[in-house]
């Protein structure tokens, strides 16, 4: 696919007035073609005017056409794996494989959705029957069911260039619930993203949808996005990325003459708490694994473990010393970006100047994105005194926190902030006699994972990715998984309507077959005549 | 039951330093025994701690404990019923039939929620089984549901001194889903207030709880309740009220440091569209119907119709004759509150300075919460020219809006502002004929009502009493029903766990026989093992 390099505005294509900016290529440093037009203001307000009027249509497509939608996407994207993954590899770095996976997940992320479209109770159908006869008064026939919010704004995110980017999560969840997109692609990849851009645009000229479903907005710098989120036909915003500029759109939704929903995914440190019994046993293996964990994908994810908890046994020191082996004989990292690079070296530069952190940095890492693993460690009475040294740090490092008294560790559990996750490496005694800190870890992250490594999200029904408050904006919702589209709708209610005029989720014959609450009980019957 | 006027804080009872102040009686302008106690910050403080304390244990309650207490609360409000309306009565000057109906609706709220308990589906239950053996990575055992955020601030309604009140629905839904509550009192009814909070208070203590589950703290002013909602411990927000008031807590809840949610039931003006099929055939009794509707409650409903659009046909006289025959002979009502009353005759008089707005006001009122009803009426292009006209006004009053065109009602709807409702008076072949509009108000409203009026607002579970920015702060929920518990909860993952740690609503053998997500279907199954 030849790059044109342009926003893919509905009726703003042609249109090249913004700035200009190119993508790098972080392993060797060098920019590639073709140079991409920054957006202006006035083809952010046409994308966002296009997605307002396409609104009307899209909203009214059945669910199956909507599935069909998904999977036509789903289909282009697999067909533009290799496409995709090599444009990703030169702008990011990214192993080949992670790529290629990256793209599967994508275009698996578009069939859940239609899998969850075809299936039709996420519309959580309610119907409470008239009871005409009812003292004092009567009640009139009630029935409820989800309805799209509107125009939605995605943000790409830098570390997953496909599946948390343009055809991510964000877009597929808003895509499924009858949302039109308009994403604001994100810098570092823009090849990346105007393919994935394409392939959906494509796919909204093959299914005779308006044009404004969907458009791709590309900026150097942040006014594209500034301006997406003030737009009065923009409805609410998806967004992963760091913490400063997660809370900047969160202020900006909250401040709109009408505030707007702002999920913003943004900052974890993911606490690891190794339980004593699992360390007996295994210590050599946890450090292979956590070692693996926090160094994947040099370190870039949002889920990388960045607090490890490590009680002070007799295995400890062998457990450490194996760290500290395997970090030493790593090789450099490349990183994203070169800002991201910078603020590594920094936060890493930080704590080692902090007298009471011990720091140990594999070998010198050469050019602008290059990054040496670092691991950190220190005693938890230098955590709980140091709030900032739990913040999360992006990149290929991890604070091992040694605790001598169990009282400590649970002291700086329930001083946690909100992390997407929280992991317990232990054996089944191990859990048994944590009841205690796995309460409070319900409490602090959207996920606690036993005897597993937080690095993999799996694109399932059951998937939180989500958490309290630094790593969401709000933890009531998830950004990965089936439930994700609940972020993007809204419960509408129809009072007295005659069968003919209601939506055919909350007709009485359910033509649909779909698990709808009938009276109050969960069921796939239809409204007794 | 002899008031005791001080907040029903757990750790902070006897302490009298805040301010003193007493409710008024509307109808007579005298006020009332005892005097009450303002809250202080350390008494607000000492109830937020004592919630977050008590969390731990009330989270952990079961189902079946957690359903007993609200029926024990249902029950405690029944037993009040007389008490509670007669103090009520007092404070607001609503009739005793409505108040003794509210007293009966609270406790139905309780008991709708104590059904949702027993029913279990409600905590979302998903369940992804492990695929040990898929390539190229095994999917580990996925399993998620529902948990309560922690300790909620609620904010008693001034309209509604018992059913959205201290025990009202959010208090109701907040306890339902494990949370902790501090109710911050209305100052206009701190008798009928107290009574209500006492009723809980003792159910606390006959269930057992610890005392902080609940805490009641009043205020003649506001600083308690800003204290409230900027408390670290309080972890989301429950609201109904003025819009002034509403977007205050909304953006407190997001500029704390850990912004947390907020849900305001604001401000409505609940479009009517009278269609012309109706308009023949029933013009009297629509007239009389929507007379009704907007005087009710003395018009101090959140559902009260303030926007009632005619077509402009050989019956529009005589329909529009009939509302002004009621409205001239109609009595003098009597508001919440002084500033209530103050508030509708300025609404009024602005009106009637207003050279394109017709204003028909009802025999004088006397007395410092007397309020005359008002009709007014407006062409429809006034109104297109005057946003402002369209805002809600709080008492008896209703905005009529003559349209000759189609087009031009269509065009009023298209830019109507969120609502709680949207209302079409018609005939089968009105609503046939008003898809389109239909489509516009789906998007402006959380309910649609057909030959309906929508000052009833039914305790269901398809309600949806919620609606776009600025009916709520956020149209993804709802103020009334079992939804409303939605606002309260978060998803929380669990994976790899064994079955002995899991929350009995995940474990295998499904022993709480609710429905879950099993692998993308719902179903009662068990797990297959």
């Amino acid at each position: 696919m030849e790059l044109k390099a342009i926003s893919l505005a509905n009726s703003a294509s042609g249109v090249t007035t913004g700035n200009l900016f190119r993508a790098l290529n972080p392993a060797t440093g060098e920019t590639l073609d073709p140079q991409f037009n920054s957006s202006t203001v006035e083809q952010v307000d046409a994308a966002a005017n296009s997605a307002s009027d396409a609104f009307a249509t899209y909203r009214s497509q059945s669910s199956r056409e909507r599935a069909n939608f998904l999977r036509k996407i789903a289909d282009g994207l697999d067909a533009a794996t290799d496409e995709l993954a090599t444009r990703a590899r030169q702008e990011t770095a990214l192993p080949a494989p992670r790529l290629q996976g990256e793209v599967k997940r994508a275009s698996n992320q578009f069939r859940l959705f239609a899998e969850v479209l075809d299936e039709g109770s996420w519309v959580a159908a309610r119907i409470d029957t008239a009871l005409p006869d009812r003292k004092p008064m009567p009640r009139p026939d009630l029935r409820s069911m989800l309805h799209p919010l509107g125009p939605i704004a995605v943000f790409g995110a830098s570390n997953f260039p496909i599946a948390f980017s343009v055809a991510g999560g964000d877009t597929a969840s808003a895509l499924a619930a009858g949302n039109p997109v308009v994403v604001k692609a994100h810098p570092a990849h823009p090849g990346a993203s105007e393919i994935a851009g394409r392939i959906i645009g494509e796919s909204v000229q093959a299914c005779g949808l308006p044009a404004g479903v969907f458009s791709l907005l590309f900026d150097a710098g942040i006014e594209v996005g500034k301006a997406l989120v003030q737009h009065p036909a923009i409805q609410a915003v998806g967004f992963t990325g760091s913490h400063a500029a997660g809370k900047a759109l969160m202020n900006l939704a909250a401040a709109r003459p009408q505030p707007i929903p702002c999920f913003a995914e943004m900052s974890s440190a993911n606490p690891v708490f190794v339980l004593p019994g699992a360390l007996r046993e295994r210590s050599a293996q946890l450090a292979a694994g956590l070692f693996g964990s926090f160094t994947l994908g040099a370190g870039q994810f949002c889920t990388k473990p960045g607090l490890i908890f490590v009680p002070q046994q007799s295995e400890t020191a062998p457990f450490l010393a194996e760290l500290y082996r395997l970090t030493e004989g790593s090789a450099a990292f490349t990183l994203l970006t070169p800002g991201i690079a910078t603020s590594y070296r920094k936060a890493v530069s930080i704590r080692q100047g902090h007298k009471d952190v011990q720091v140990q940095l594999a070998a010198d890492a050469v050019g602008s994105c290059a990054a040496s693993a670092a691991l950190m460690e220190v005693d938890i009475d230098v955590l709980l005194k140091n709030s900032a040294l739990s913040e999360e740090v992006f990149g290929p490092t991890t604070l091992l926190i040694r605790y001598g008294q169990r009282e400590a560790m649970m002291q700086a559990a329930a001083s946690l902030e909100g992390h997407l996750t929280a992991t317990l490496l232990g054996t089944a005694e191990d859990l048994a006699a944590n009841r205690d800190l796995i309460a409070i870890l319900e409490q602090k992250a959207g996920r606690v994972i036993f005897n597993g490594f937080p690095t993999g999200v799996e694109v399932a029904h059951a998937m939180v990715h989500g958490g309290p408050y630094p790593a969401t904006s709000d933890s009531r919702f998830t950004s990965v998984g089936s439930q994700a589209i609940l972020r993007f709708v809204r419960p509408v209610c129809y009072q007295g309507f005659p069968e003919s005029m209601l939506p055919e989720e909350l007709r009485d014959a359910n033509p649909l077959g779909i698990v709808r609450v009938l009276n109050g009980e969960l069921t796939r019957d239809a409204v007794a005549g």
